[in-house]
């Protein structure tokens, strides 16, 4: 992430990275399938922990419970240092193809989100409503807490989220 | 899109295209960027239909009566003709790129009806929220409608969809 703001993202390399972090080509190669996957590195980590928060979540959860349930286990990926995920959001939304990878990982992370629900026993369409509002949630979560001066947790923003969701759908 | 499923997605060419619609090449690439548009030509149509539902909603319906608006609008997209939706939805499911592009456009639908929210007077994160539930909706609707068997209007699935949202969102 240093080398992509330092250099810019088309102008880092492979070898640049693999320098930079003590690593030869080919163990650069054995981490990552391509300079891309180093900003989604941690993606598949996330999706699993998300998916931890909402099998342990407890048998009479609501789908949406569950989702918070998800939503709270995301939470500590998002600790103390925004300034790496601002420069990660800055590269990735700078580049089309970036973008395109982070809107298929989160489409990713919906589907399986989807299918532990409907693994607990949620039936459909509502696995897949609760599974997309959580996505939803979580990414307008993290378009707030990364922003300048916001000094609230990303679980705390999430869970907010959630509650204003709820009210609106209450209002209709 | 008949020459898609006759010929696979990758086998046609841009000329055989022109020439099955009576086009010149030249002509083509006056209503096309790419083949990959022929595919994606009704979603800006589809995004001014859906934005238009939004903005002639009553001035008091809330953010969701608003997103529902916008989603009953989009209801003429989903015609009797189930069938090039399930090829459409085929070739695109087939082919990574083309369904980058398909999330892409989901993208930019939620972010130009939470801008069209924010004109409502509608405050963030309530729009954001409103506008990308309305994108779950849309897209749990549109897989729901092209599946077989299935005999509920876009319009329909999309009303029952919203419907099941807010009941979840009231148990908790």
């Amino acid at each position: 992430m240093e080398l992509f703001v330092e250099r810019g993202y088309e102008q880092t390399t492979v070898a640049d990275i693999a320098e930079r972090a003590g690593l030869t080509r080919r163990t650069f190669f054995r981490y990552f399938t391509d300079k891309r996957e180093v900003l989604f590195n941690g993606s598949e980590r996330l999706q699993q922990t998300m998916m931890a928060g909402l099998v342990n979540a407890p048998a009479k959860a609501s789908a949406i419970e569950a989702v918070a349930a998800a939503l709270d286990a995301s939470a500590g990926f998002f600790g103390p240092n925004r300034e790496f995920a601002r420069q990660r959001r800055a590269v990735i939304a700078a580049h089309p193809d970036l973008h395109e990878r982070e809107l298929i990982k989160m489409a990713t992370l919906g589907a399986a989100l989807a299918e532990g629900l409907r693994e607990r026993g949620v039936a459909e369409p509502d696995a897949s409503l609760a599974a997309e509002a959580g996505i939803a949630v979580f990414r307008i979560a993290f378009g707030l807490w990364v922003g300048e001066g916001e000094q609230r947790s990303f679980g705390e923003i999430a869970r907010e989220l959630l509650i204003r969701l709820k009210a609106m759908a209450a209002v209709d």
